[in-house]
């Protein structure tokens, strides 16, 4: 058997503002089989960071997450502005977040968030030597706190149900296997 | 500085079927700052399964996946069904896509695919003994080969950006911190 991409019949917008980006395509997929609609999020790549401090301590932040409606324990993260690029973006947003910057900041992978729902990548970056050099300049819709944590103490909130943004633990993974430590 | 949930001021269903259960809600944010529209997201949970062969190879699945518009390396995973408990619509899944049943299948952690966005969870679940059974019992949109691999090819895999479903790498590491190969 192969594996072979839907053919799109037609292709409609359903909502373009700053916040989401969603259309619904009519699709012939396996077989002949009509699939109408299939929804598709087509957000800017987004950046994220697991960032270590001197003492290998890692930088989380907490802020109120309302998908979910809850205080979320996470890494620095964000959207990418136009034309700019992963990289950038990153120090940007951990310098916008938490005042912070990086002697090093290497990208560790790019994922999808899920590619069945959407066209954009989760860009992975690794910083070391993270020092805070200015105070959080957040957007008025923001809020949040943030703190350098050991990894162990991280990798035990992820056990225990207290980090649970799944991207976030993908970074963890990606950051790990980045300094050998999974093998 | 205190981080506090918004106020929901109204919320409006966008769209409301099978594939997508869509909400906008008028949020007061920080500092009395208004958020609208702020999507959220509403699927039914997830389920997702490392699942290690009687050789401790991983079951990985290879699929046209329409959002990113690739074919892509994964691991078994569905929704759950209305009243569903996790373990049993993961079984279901497990044998629908594979034909495979687990001597043993143990949940490893629930995250939020991201709880910006969504108001879901979804269930990692570690197998072992797994074996097929039976054949594929695929429904008519779907089209999926699967295979073992051994675990440092699918390592191998994440790397070199062959395995890029997030929520799935993320499954790796719970998988991985379960056994205690993360410490």
């Amino acid at each position: 058997m192969a594996i072979t991409p839907w053919k799109v019949l037609s292709s409609r917008r359903l909502i373009d503002d700053r916040w989401m980006s969603l259309r619904a395509d009519r699709c012939e997929g396996p077989r002949g089989v009509v699939l109408d609609p299939y929804y598709v999020q087509q957000p800017p790549d987004w950046v994220q960071v697991v960032a270590f401090d001197p003492d290998d301590r890692v930088l989380i932040l907490r802020q109120y997450r309302h998908g979910a409606g809850v205080i979320s324990t996470e890494l620095p993260c964000g959207t990418l502005e136009p034309g700019e690029r992963p990289i950038d973006g990153m120090r940007r947003e951990l310098l916008e977040e938490t005042g912070c910057v990086a002697s090093s900041l290497v990208l560790a992978g790019s994922l999808s968030p899920n590619p069945a729902r959407y066209t954009n990548r989760v860009h992975t970056f690794v910083a070391t030597g993270t020092l805070q050099v200015q105070a959080q300049h957040l957007d008025p819709t923001e809020e949040a706190e943030f703190t350098f944590m050991p990894l162990a103490e991280v990798l035990g909130l992820v056990d225990s149900g207290g980090f649970l943004q799944a991207l976030h633990v993908a970074a963890l993974f990606l950051a790990l296997r980045h300094r050998g430590a999974i093998t």
